[in-house]
């Protein structure tokens, strides 16, 4: 590769770097499966390639850019520690990580987060510092944490190697499928959504990518659409995922660059897919996991004959609690 | 192939049949998704490859003898129809696969057989007959139907074409994964346990085939063990599916010679079974679904340093009522 300025990428993440992420992770992530429905199939006259990260390891697409950014640390950093703030996802998929390659790990978390996800993250390993929600803010007690413990914070979407992580989501799915014309991705704090779009559009030209996200918290398709970052506050979704309150300081970049378009969907269609997808596809995926698959089944976004992919995210649900999806 | 009386297949059904069936559903039937887990594989001190038939069409391994019995009708038994009784997989089964054919298909149902099974089955084509079964008897009137009406009776087990059919799941198993050294199948009427057990013994002959029933439906393992027919009568389990009142005529001798032994389970290992594969696993398993594998799980069969085969036979559940299995 010649180094010429003009060259030179604009963004801190590139294909190379999703590339790098996918041979750094084999055999640390899982190769989740790809899944087809005829119904899917018959009712959008498309192809539809349902890649499912609620197989991936602790349930979710995150343990992909957790692990990918614990890899890259300096031996310092990983003999010291890392530590994050998340009541979701990201938290179990540092526990995970980090155990899987000795490094200890804190988890910054409300004192009110669900004892499963408390016991889930504990279960991995990690040590969770629990905090009051009404009176700190978790980003000022982690930078605290680390401050005084040495600890390296991976946050859960606004890092190169996270979003790089990712990335390798839709590196596999088009890697297993072939190119496609539409790829369908949630969105939440983007890091998903950014990492998936850089992949596609190097592996698939073609191929448009849209970001999905919920009706009530939709702050990335109006910053999408107005070119200038906004935000939601607690915004009333039953997908969790999604609640962020915005796009990052890379991520919004990435996602202005290389998606093609961002749509919202209803709670209403987030629960009919939801259902859906448990009751036809016979998988357990959670409320933001169906995001994607939601603007396609529901029309949102329109497909005729197609290649489209569909990236599930994940299926941390509590199956006690499943009533209250489809009551 | 030289025919010699001592090389008489004293059964009903070969190898050869399950092989014919394999070729015969190619494009049919999916080749459904084996599924690890790594908490499995450490929990074990085995590998584990489930066999995921709850992503076969219409939700269950039923689908394959249907549709292998279906498509070896005469041209005039197709154009006449097919008449079944079931209220549970094997009727949505032959019910898709009489639409596929194009062959008219009636089954006949009790009256109170829930609304979305009844929804189901006329959903892929099918006529329904209900009947009052504190009144009439299934078989009677099934045979009734078949004479009045020239239709011929595709049974759910007790049938050599269906039961070639199910074989076909370990076979794709064993084609995916390689020899076994155990295989685990739930045994309702024995179509499956004998067609899987099969198909194991000539591709994997070290593999030993373990079949499961619940402890409150344990006919199949009394019958094996004094190698006389026992029976049961409504059976108090959630594994709908191994409500059956006894092995068939033709399951119960491949069962006694081609089966190593059978296992029950009780209650409460099937509900923890179900919960962890929806938890853990993510996938969508009826109680009849997780038998085999609660046999593992829970120590009833014990496996050690073994490549293992579970066949997870089913996901047909009412998830708006998962919470009485949860709960």
């Amino acid at each position: 590769m010649t180094a010429n300025f003009a060259d030179k990428n604009p963004f801190p993440v590139s294909f190379a770097d999703v590339e790098a992420a996918t041979k750094r992770l084999q055999g640390k992530a899982f190769k989740t499966p790809v899944l087809t429905s005829q119904t899917v199939n018959k009712q959008t006259h498309s192809q539809v390639f349902f890649k499912c990260e609620n197989f991936q390891r602790t349930g979710s697409f995150k343990f992909r850019g957790a692990c990918n950014a614990l890899m890259q640390l300096s031996e310092t950093e990983k003999l010291n520690g890392v530590v994050t703030f998340s009541s979701g996802n990201h938290a179990q998929a540092i526990a995970l990580a980090a155990q899987l390659l000795s490094i200890p790990a804190t988890v910054v978390m409300p004192a009110d987060a669900p004892k499963v996800k408390q016991e889930a993250t504990r279960g991995y390993g990690a040590e969770i510092v629990l905090y009051d929600r009404t009176r700190n803010s978790r980003e000022d007690l982690t930078a605290q944490i680390a401050r005084e413990q040495h600890l390296t914070i991976i946050p859960p979407y606004d890092d190169a190697r996270v979003i790089a992580g990712q990335g390798t989501a839709a590196m596999e799915l088009i890697a297993e499928v072939g190119e496609l014309d539409l790829l369908l991705v949630c969105c939440g704090g983007g890091g998903l959504l950014s990492g998936c779009a850089i992949a596609a559009k190097t592996l698939s030209p073609q191929c448009k990518v849209i970001g999905v996200e919920p009706e009530q918290a939709d702050d990335a398709a109006r910053s999408f659409r107005t070119k200038t970052l906004q935000t939601v506050s607690n915004p009333d979704t039953i997908a969790d995922g999604a609640r962020t309150p915005s796009l990052g300081k890379l991520t919004f970049p990435l996602v202005l660059h290389y998606v093609d378009d961002m749509a919202t969907v209803s709670e209403a269609q987030i629960r009919n897919t939801m259902f859906f997808m448990w009751e036809r596809m016979k998988i357990v995926v959670e409320p933001t996991g169906v995001l994607a698959a939601a603007a396609l089944l529901s029309g949102v976004v329109k497909a005729e004959n197609s290649r489209v992919g569909v990236i599930v995210s994940g299926g941390n649900v509590d199956i006690r609690e499943v009533d209250r999806f489809f009551s």
